[in-house]
């Protein structure tokens, strides 16, 4: 049978394009035993394999020439011979951008599609959300009445952070780019306020939505979004370094003005805390049945919301991920790939 | 009576200057009932003075002018109208540089002669001993194999760093300033290596100084040699902001090359935190009773040295000061005021 697969062909040069991808179609064996063909429903676009596609990575390893690009998806088990999966189960997993995969079952998470649509296997309740949620509560330490602000406030890990924060009594101030999305924010997601980046009075709106400063900062973005933030922070402020999505660490300059030294004496003066993490530190794994109880229970009560865009067809996933690094895209971006 | 004090009586420009204090002769009445008048024995020099010379301060107010420059001193009781402090009693107070003060025992902290030279309340028994511990063991959270380094290791807070994680089991690198005090590092304090922060080859002998990379820095330098030692740590490691000796914060420009968006981009990859804090901070405090036990006694024992550079006369006490920021001393630094 025949597997179309979006390939990494090339790295990036002057920052990733859609030439580095190339839709290829390859055949591919059926199962043999032990073995599961997954069709792919869903693929997750997230900014982290930005990373991925140069020489090096990042925390990962890079993404392989020749090969599909790397990449979460929601799958269906379309044939099994293996005892633990039936035809018509939904699993997440781990196979990239191609239409089907083989599987062992290593890896592979079970969905219940009766719990909430499973494209939120990608979203809300997957990565993202759990990423959100598991380091606002261990490195955020967030308390009722603290300010906390989000930057990429309405995608798929800001709207977690800022929805949680809200809940737990926080003043929540959230940073997107443009007005529908700062709306969004306010008028469906009940931040407190919400401040457009892209307005050229972004420094003073802000300032003026956080009247009383900043306790806990949970950046997304990097860049100059970050150096317009750092100037509000209280004294004991914690900064979440989640994404410099606004940055391509791979490519030297695109990095703002800020000195190394500024952070260094506002981490001094104001005594504050910086943490880097990903989804799969130990500190935030160990949270993550207290995710899945927390976050699934408040979804289900209507008390968090998510938004989803949601791209048609395997072959466009290269030009979506490209608009992720210019907020083209308005919440979590998933590409469909084909009906259950 | 005379009092000699070093007054504060301009703001630096370009950075302190000598031109920003003078000796000045002020009266002093005597003690009323319920006052002690204290005689200044030592007067401790460190590094935070420098920020509070200039309007705005740091982390506390400035220094006024026309008054005697703030900072530590070991007192002794030289008359009493107070019923809980004889004459002769050793206190360590914070009248600052000058060569008498009046008190109503309100913040005074009593000192044991009998447990050390009294000079050590400023030094390894005192802020920075305390300082060093409590950091190091609340933000840096040592284990036994790791390796840990610090800068202006020969210093007061910088020496015990080191010297505790050495206890600890850890793999300690201490950076200093010049051939004589590395060889006081690993002769004289035990540690694993030292490396010359002046030599031309600083970034390779570093390197070659951690072959397992580095797990915790405590930093009190900032600029320049924070940025040499940043792409040696490892992921999870912890970076510790207690000083910028080699910054001053206050004069534009003196920062480094570094740029924010480095430090930010690897305390992602490599998921650090960095942790800005002060001595009189809550969590560091709540440690203040452990440190007093152990490193008091691990002093008794032999097995944590220290080393101080006694300067004589409170005339002195100005060119000595500036002295701190080019790296003249040798280990902490005090002013001998006058005898017991």
């Amino acid at each position: 049978m025949l597997n179309r697969q979006i390939q990494l062909v090339s790295r990036p040069v002057k920052g990733p394009a859609v030439d580095n991808f190339a839709l290829r179609t390859v055949e591919l064996r059926a199962p043999v035993a032990g073995e599961i063909l997954l069709r792919t429903l869903y693929l997750s676009l997230d900014p982290y394999m930005r990373a991925r596609m140069y020489d090096g990575g990042n925390y990962a390893a890079s993404a392989a020439l020749g090969e599909p690009m790397v990449g979460s998806t929601v799958s269906i088990v379309a044939m099994s011979n293996h005892p633990d999966f039936r035809v018509g189960d939904y699993v997440e997993s781990g196979h990239g951008w191609q239409e089907f995969a083989l599987s062992d079952g290593a890896g592979l998470r079970r969905i219940d599609p009766d719990l909430a649509p499973v494209s939120t296997a990608l979203g809300i309740l997957g990565m993202p959300g759990q990423t959100g949620y598991t380091a606002l509560m261990r490195h955020g330490q967030p308390r009722a009445g603290e300010t906390l602000v989000v930057s990429a406030a309405s995608g798929a890990v800001g709207s977690v952070v800022g929805q949680v924060a809200e809940i737990l009594g926080c003043r929540v101030v959230g940073i997107a780019g443009g007005p529908e999305k700062c709306r969004f924010l306010t008028d469906e997601l009940g931040f407190d306020a919400a401040v457009d980046h892209r307005s050229p009075q972004f420094s003073d709106e802000l300032a003026k939505a956080c009247p009383s400063g900043i306790d806990i900062y949970y950046d997304n973005v990097g860049g100059r979004v970050f150096e317009t933030v750092l100037p509000l922070v209280n004294a004991q402020a914690r900064i979440l370094v989640c994404g410099t999505i606004a940055v391509d660490r791979n490519q030297p300059g695109a990095d703002g003005t800020g000195s190394m030294q500024a952070l260094l004496s506002t981490v001094l003066v104001k005594r504050l805390s910086i943490r880097g993490f990903i989804y799969s530190d130990d500190d935030l794994m160990a949270l993550a049945p207290e995710f899945r109880t927390r976050v699934g229970q408040w979804l289900r009560e209507g008390r968090l919301r998510y938004r989803e865009q949601i791209v048609h067809g395997l072959e466009n996933a290269p030009e979506a991920f490209l608009g992720l690094f210019r907020g083209d895209n308005f919440g979590k971006l998933v590409v469909k790939v084909s009906e259950p």
